[in-house]
């Protein structure tokens, strides 16, 4: 077996009240801070406007500081950036996922070897 | 903090193919092996027959021996049962999710420490 058809993970965090991060919220946090600009960040990662709106609202909403901040006005619209705690809560995320993925290594191997499913063609 | 408000994770598995496996297969694999029926765990878990029925089909595609053996005839239509080798994709998943959250316990003891959502009153 080699390294490519060994599975990977997509982790969810559960909030205690409902809400929910993952991989779409935190790929949203990484594209906002190499972009600094929300509908940049959309637009990198094929998502509309509303929805990476929606995602940002939700994400101040759940967590006591917001994680993203945005400017009004500009060329862009005004930019978005990363509040502390939203680059805390990236990189804590990003550690989660890799730990998980370490401390699981012989595991996914072995489901890598029951699969049927040869690897996606690059 | 109590262990309330520690937010918890929902892990899915990507296969190498593009297949996934994560908390709803992981649920129907548990209550087909608790009922001995897809109907009735379809029902268990609010899902309709023919939803159920796609995600048994799935599994028993993307592995290379099928998760779900399903006899014809009989009062229940037949009954369904795990194969050995759902059995181990079903322990194997647990045993991720279990070490998954242990290994990140201070992680998730943080990122409950920010979150602004009080725990779901039971």
């Amino acid at each position: 077996m080699t390294a490519k058809n060994k599975p990977g993970l997509s982790i969810r965090i559960d909030l205690p009240g409902g809400g929910r991060f993952g991989p779409g919220k935190a790929a949203l946090l990484d594209a906002i801070a190499e972009l600094g600009s929300l509908n940049k960040a959309a637009h990198e990662l094929g998502m509309s406007y509303p929805r990476a709106r929606k995602l940002v609202e939700e994400m101040n909403r759940d967590f006591q500081t917001p994680l993203v901040l945005s400017s009004q006005g500009g060329a862009d619209g005004g930019g978005s950036r990363l509040s502390d705690a939203g680059q805390e809560l990236r990189d804590l995320y990003h550690q989660l996922c890799k730990r998980s993925l370490a401390h699981n290594e012989a595991l996914l191997a072995r489901i890598g070897q029951v699969t049927n499913q040869a690897p996606v063609p690059k």
